[in-house]
C-alpha cells in the first residue's frame, strides 16, 4: 500500500513532495496595486468569472514554509522560498473576488502545492529589499521615506521591477488581496481522444486560517512589466499604478472551496 | 474564451507552459542496469501492478525538445534539459512492464509535460559525459574501452553516480525500458472533506510513436545511490550492477493509455 | 583610455565587474564557535602566522551590498548574496589573530571583491533561518528559546551545517571575528619559467569601519561538517561545540593593510 | 607548508580551486563573425594595443575539461560548462591580433582558471544548439542546410542570441581566433594609499598546445546583441555580420606569454 499525498509515493510516504496539509506560511511582503487595460484584464477571466473593473495587485514575497508537526524553518534550504504573484479583479456571484492569472515561484515543493490549490504557477526568480535597523548605505529599515525595490525575472529575463517609497502605516491590505483568491484548477488530458478537453477545469476559492499581519506601511509605488517571449504577463502593463505596501503576512491553508461555475 | 493546452491560460494560448502535443524528443543517453532488493521494488508499485523480478534500469539523459512547428532547437535555452529515471520491473495483466517510481528533470516545463503523463517528476541536476572525436585528455570518444560517467543532484546534495566503460556494439536496449512503461497519475485533494481520497489515481501506459535509435554501445558498469533526507531512492541501492549502455534515441508523445486497476 | 576599477574595463568604466570602493555592506548572521582539532587548524596557517590554539568560528550570512552612491539595494537580484565564512586563530606578532582558510559565496562580484582582499573565495549556497514577529509554525522570531538552523552546500552536496537556540543577549561579537581578519593574497603565476612561484603571496589584514552591530542573541549551539570530493573542509570537523549568536551587522570597506611575513 | 596552485591552500593541495596546469580542454562551438563600430572596438583596447579594424567574433562553446592525470570528464557536474567569449581585432607590434574585451562562463574553476590568463570573466549562461544523428523535429544533424541557435545569458538578462545556417565545409577557423589571443591581465589594489593604481596591469598572449579541430562548417549567420544594465557588451551591437560556424576543438593550456606595453 502506498503511502503520502502527492508523489512520489512509497510504503512510508516520507518521499512524497508535498506533505498532507496544513501548510504554514510567513513571508516578507513587497505590493504594488495598479490598474491594467480592462480588456486585458478581462480576457484573462476563466468561466465562471465576470469582468468588474481593471485593478490588480502584484506581490513580491520571501516565504518560508513548515508542515504541521516538521519544523521545516530548521532547515532554510527547504523551507524557503521566493515568490511572485499577480492578482486580477473579477465579479463571482456579484461578489467583486480576485484571481490569479500568473504567478512564478523558485521550488518544486511550492510548485506542486500551488497546482494542488489551482495556482498556475511556473518557475522564476523574485528578490526584493530587505530591511535592517542599522545605519548603513547598503539598506534601509522600515521607516517613512525609505525606498524599497523588487524584481520577477523568468527563464533568463526580467519579467517585472517595482520601487515603493513608504509614507505613512495603514490598517488595510493592498486589493485584490491573495487570501481568499479564486483559482482556476486546471489540468490537461493527454488520452489521444480525450485531449479536446481537460481532465479537470474548475473554478475554486482559497481558503487560508489563522492569518495574522503585521503593521502594513503604504506609499508612492512604480512598476514596470517587460516583453517576454514565452508569457504574456505584459499584456496587463500599468495604466496608472497605485500604491507600495511593505508587510510581513503568516497564514495557514488546509482546504480548498468548490465553487459552481454560472 | 481562454486557450492554452495547460496553465496560464490566455486568450491566446501561447502563455501555456506547455503546448498541445505531439512532443518530439531528441537526446543523448547513458544508462545502467541493475537488482534491487525484491522487496524494495514489491513496495514502491501502485495497485494494478504485481511484482515479477527486482530488475531496475537508471536512465541519465540530456535531451533536447520541440513542438510541432515550433522548431524549439533553435532557442536551446528554452529546448534542452537533462533528466534522470528510474524504472523497475512489474507484471500487469500477465506482461512484464516498466514502472516508474523516482525521476528527477531540470525545468518546468518538463516537469509540467511529465505531470500530464503521470511521471512522478522533480527537479534535479542531472550530468553525463559527453564524447568527442577529438584526441583530448578531457574527453572520450564513443568506441571501445572508454569509460563515461553520470551524475544525479537534488536539493544540493548528490542522488547516484554512474560510471560505465564501453565493450561491444549491441542491438538490444536495456530494459526495463521508458517506451511504452506504466505510470501511476496520481493528483491530491485539498478540499479538506476529501482529502483522505486522491482526485485522481490511474495506472497509465505511456504511448511513444516514430522511436529511432543509434548503434548502442553495451560494457561494464558501476552504480552507487546516496542517502538523502528528503526521498527513499537509496531503498534500490543496487545488490547487483548489470551492464552500462550507451545510445541517442529520438521519439514523439501525443497520446497515453489508460489501464484498468484489474 | 580605459576606466574601471576591475575587469572588464571600458571607455567609461561602467562594466566593471566591481565598482570602486568604498563597498558598504549590512547583513543578517548566524554564528557558531568551535574548537577543531589543532594539528588542523596549525596545517591551515600560511607564511606569517604561527599556531595558538584551536579556537574556530563560522558565519552564516544574508548580505546586502552597495557601493557608495549607487543605493543597489533598490535592485536587490545586484545587491543580495549569502556566504559563509570559516576563520580560525593564529598568533601574529604576539597578537591573536583570526585568520580564513575557506569561505563560499552564491555571486561573482562578491566573489571579485573577496579576491581583491584575499578572501579565498568560492561558490557555493548559504541557507538561514529568517525572523518573523508574527505567530506561526512556519518561522520564529528572535527571542529566548528559539531555534534556528543554517546550512552550506557548494558542488551539489552539503558542507556544513548547524542549529543554535537562543538563550540571553550578550554584548560579545563571537570570536575569532571576521573584522580585522588576516588573509593570505594569493594569486599562481602561468608563465611557464616562473609558475614555481605565485605571482603574489602576501599576508594582509582586513580594514573596515562604521561597524554597527545590533543586539547580539547568545545560546547553545550544534554544528556538523560534511566530507566533500573537491575541499578539505572537514578538516576542521568541531571537537568541541561552543555557543551560537544571532545578530546583524553594518561595516564599509575601502581599505586594507599589507603585513611583514614574519 | 601550504600546497595548491590557487586558493584555498591546504598540506596536501587538493582544496585548491585549480589544479596546477597542463588544463586540457575539448568542447562543441558555434561562432558568428562580425564587424563592430570602430570606434567601440578601438575603445575597448588597452595600454600597447593598437585599433587596426573592427572584425569581431564571438564563440558560444560548451566545454569539458581535465587536469593532467585527473580524467576528470568522468565526473562531468565538475568538468562542464560552458563559455560565450567575444574577440575584437588590434594591431600589436605590426601584427593583427585578437583581443578579449568580454566574456561569460557559468563555474567559478573555469572563472579563477581565466583569471590567471587574463581573460575578464563573469557568470553567465550559455546554451548551443545539440547535434544529432536521428530524424527528429526536436533536433538536426551538423550537415548542410541545418539551422542552428546559441544565446547568452547574464544576472537575468539576455545579452546575445545567434543563428546560422550551414552551407558548406571550410579549411578556416573564424577570425579574430581564440587561440593565441591576447589579454590584460589586470587586477586592483585595495590598499588606500595605492588603489589609483592596479596591483598589476600587463598585456598577455596566450599560449596553447595539442590543438586539434574538427571537421569545419560554414554558412549564413545572424547576431543580435541586447543592453543590459550592468555591462557595455552592446557597444558591439554588429554593422554586420559575418559567417556562422560550427566545430569541435581540444587544446591544451600550460603557458601564457609576458608583451611588452609598447
Amino acid at each position: 500500500m502506498l503511502k503520502g499525498y502527492t508523489h512520489p509515493r512509497t510504503v512510508s510516504g516520507v518521499s512524497s513532495i508535498v506533505p498532507s496539509p496544513p501548510w504554514h506560511y510567513v513571508g516578507d511582503v513587497m505590493a504594488v496595486t495598479f490598474e491594467a487595460s480592462f480588456d486585458a484584464v478581462k480576457g484573462l477571466l476563466p468561466k465562471g468569472l465576470k469582468p468588474v473593473n481593471n485593478h490588480c495587485c502584484v506581490y513580491f514575497i520571501e516565504w518560508q514554509y513548515a508542515s504541521d508537526e516538521g519544523r521545516e524553518y530548521l532547515d532554510p534550504a527547504y523551507s524557503q522560498y521566493r515568490e511572485t504573484i499577480f492578482l486580477i479583479s473579477a465579479s463571482y456571484k456579484g461578489e467583486t473576488v480576485a484571481y490569479c492569472p500568473f504567478i512564478w515561484v523558485d521550488q518544486d515543493r511550492s510548485l506542486m502545492r500551488g497546482l494542488i490549490q489551482g495556482w498556475p504557477k511556473q518557475l522564476g526568480e523574485t528578490f526584493l529589499t530587505r530591511c535592517y535597523d542599522l545605519p548603513s548605505k547598503a539598506g534601509v529599515s522600515l521607516a517613512q521615506g525609505t525606498e524599497h525595490g523588487a524584481t520577477l525575472f523568468a527563464n533568463h529575463r526580467q519579467l517585472a521591477t517595482a520601487k515603493i517609497k513608504l509614507q505613512n502605516i495603514t490598517k488595510a491590505l493592498p486589493t485584490p488581496t491573495f487570501s481568499g483568491a479564486m483559482l482556476n484548477r486546471y489540468f490537461p488530458e493527454l488520452i489521444k481522444s480525450e485531449q479536446a478537453k481537460p481532465k479537470f477545469d474548475e473554478l475554486v476559492k482559497l481558503k487560508s486560517r489563522d492569518v495574522s499581519v503585521s503593521t502594513i506601511w503604504e506609499g508612492d509605488a512604480e512598476l514596470m512589466l517587460f516583453d517576454h517571449p514565452y508569457t504574456e504577463l505584459s499584456c496587463l502593463q500599468p495604466e496608472r499604478v497605485g500604491k507600495g505596501y511593505r508587510f510581513s503576512i503568516a497564514l495557514t491553508v488546509d482546504d480548498l472551496s468548490l465553487c459552481a461555475d454560472d
